[in-house]
Parts: C-alpha cells; structure tokens; sequence
C-alpha cells in the first residue's frame, strides 16, 4: 500500500481539487490555451467506463450563432422549470444558472449511438453508460479546477430539441451543456448554499452500515 | 486566471491521479484506516449535485454474511450477462470482473429515496441524479489512488434483489458496488484492455465541432 500512495504534497493537491472545485456559472470571457484544453479533454477521456465502452462524446460550440441558439433553448426550459417549481418559481428565476454568454468555451457532452451493443455491466443497469460519462465530465471538471478555470454542468434543456439542433443520430443522447473558462473567482461555497437555495448536510446522514437506515 | 491556477507540482498530481486511476479487480485484503475511509466518502460527498440535491447514500457492508451473499448476487447477473453476450460467452468467463471477497472494504452506494421532489436540472433530465453520484464515485476512485488503494465499479448485479438484500426503501435505488482497499498494483493500462477485451480509441474520435460528425 506504502509504495502506491502519492506522496503527502500529492495527495493534498489531489485533495484540493476536489473540495475547491464548483459549479460555476459566472465566467470571466477570455479563452483557453489549445494545449490546456486539450489536456482537459484527455483527462475526461481517462475515465474509466463500463465494459470499456467509452461512451462520451463531445462537441465544441465554436459557432457564435449556434451558441445563442443554445442559450435560447436553455432560457426555454429554464422558465419551464420555474413554472413546474410553483411556490419557489420566482426564487428560482433570481438564480444564476449559466453561463453559457460568458464562458470561454461551450462543450456539449453527449452518449454516444449504438449503446445497445454494449451488454457488459449494462444488462440490468443500461443507465451505465450515463455513469461513465458523468466520471469523465467530473474528471475535466477537477482538471479544469488544477488549471484555474471554471466549469459549469448546465442541465437546463430539452434533450429532443438539443439532439436536432446538434443533428445527433438516433440512439445518441445530450447529457451536458458545459461552460468553461477563466472565472474571477470560486465560490467559496457551493453557490446553491450560498444563495440559500439549499444546504449541504454532514457526511453522517449519508452513510449506513449493512442495510438502509433513515438518517 | 494565473492566481487560480495550481502550483505545476500540483497539477501534476491532478492529473497523475486522473490517469493512473484504474478500475480494479484484484486486490490484497488488509484493510484501510478509518481517517481515510473517511477522507475517501468525504471527498465523495463533496461532489457537485444537481440542484444541490445531494442523492447519494453509502451503505458499508462490514456484515460478512452479508457480503457473500452480495458476492452470489454478482455471481448469478455474471452468468446471466455471459449468456447474453452470445459468442463472447467464454472470453467474458476468463475475466476477473469483481474483487467481492477479497477487498478490505465494500461499500454499496445507492440514490436516495424521494427523488421526485426534486425539479432543478431534472424536469427533462431526471437521470442527472445518476450524473451526480457518479461525479461522487468518481471522487472517491481518485482519492483513493491518491491513498495508494484500489477501487473496483461493479455493476454486475440484480438491483431489485440488491434493493432487497439491503432493504432499500421504495424509490431508492442501488448504483454501484464498490470494492476498495489495498493492491499489490495498478493495472498499467485498464485491465479489459490488457485482457482483450476492448481497445480505448484515440481522443480525436471523441471530438466534434459544432455538430455531429461520423468518426
């Protein structure tokens, strides 16, 4: 075990990226180098996925107008979602929740078609492949975190009318819209906490010991 | 940008626990100390969540009937998915697919029950619960590499029979069984690719612009 572990000064930075990562959704503008992007993208694609399926896919919004057209499609559902959130409507509707105007670079992640195929550890859980991608997102988040800048996972969208206007195939599915680059600063805390939308409860109340218990 | 960026020594880190994170199957018993068990949930449970909803729960099994009678789960889906998999029947036998009886701790990790109530990020994305708790496993896998300790995703299983064993409520939902602890080492790439079993594909294939392009 002694020879596998990472040295204390590693293990701290590995550490900090993980409690000092956010979701963010007030970016800077600016732009990222291409090598640094394309470590972060490396970094998602090191996820591990099951059977090896390797089911992300991304797509860099690098067109301006496709951008807005985006952002339109989000401030859709985003009314929608207050609308379904009845007495917290107009609470909701004060909260930040995007930058996709903003941000340096606009990604969207998307499972890939043919998931069918793909049987092992999927034949009783086929939502697996939803997992994978949702570990290799969360690695370019805690990498993008090490580099200084900021991500946000915006889940705000009609996945039917996303998938047409990025011309999915069938089969293939959005699962992110992701904003990412310079940011001014972290938040300290979540931002959902810091906006009191909701609080974060102590580790006790999630773990149980050989059956479910109630917290 | 430059003042949120981590130092070079600890970007490395980063990025060292990202790519030598592998999905293990093999471990070497012992056991793991409980300031870092702890440290490992922790960093899970400091994984982003969809609307702050924070839906996963982690069950320790430390029963040790318990865990045999979860290996047998896993062993009965191992059949039934080998039978699936139609001519690759035998190769999917030769694997090592799980490290159930020989891990120094098991850990179940489910959602939560009562998920409906939450609305944010889920009105036309209910799955983004999954996405969370698998940003929390993901986590907690790096973590642990950063400890020198294995973790292993096993998805090989019955969820309604798991929901049983462990007496889940209604509306919660088991999502990965977790064998963690000390190895002898790290497989140097990811063991089904050592074994045959699938070939990772180079990023390149994973990358769009602006809309979906065939491979």
């Amino acid at each position: 075990m002694t020879d596998n572990r990472f040295s204390e000064a590693d293990r701290r930075a590995v550490y900090r990226a993980i409690h000092e990562r956010r979701d963010m959704r007030h970016f800077s503008g600016g732009s990222i180098e291409p090598d640094i992007l394309s470590q972060l993208l490396n970094a998602a694609h090191a996820a591990p996925s099951v059977g090896l399926m390797q089911p992300w896919r991304f797509i860099r919004i690098t067109d301006r107008s496709l951008r807005d057209q985006l952002y339109q499609q989000v401030q859709t559902e985003r009314r929608a979602t207050a609308a379904a959130l009845g007495e917290r409507e107009s609470e909701f509707m004060a909260l930040k929740v995007e930058g996709i105007l903003d941000c340096a670079e606009l990604l969207v992640v998307t499972l890939k078609d043919e998931r069918e195929q793909h049987i092992f550890g999927r034949r009783t859980m086929p939502h697996m492949d939803i997992a994978s991608t949702a570990c290799a997102i969360q690695n370019l988040w805690l990498a993008a975190r090490a580099e200084g800048l900021g991500m946000g996972w915006v889940s705000l969208f009609e996945p039917a009318a996303l998938s047409n206007l990025l011309q999915l195939p069938e089969g293939a599915a959005p699962l992110a819209i992701l904003c990412l680059g310079p940011v001014t600063q972290f938040y300290e805390r979540p931002m959902l906490e810091q906006e009191d939308w909701a609080q974060r409860a102590p580790l006790e109340q999630f773990v149980m010991e050989n059956q479910w218990q109630k917290p």
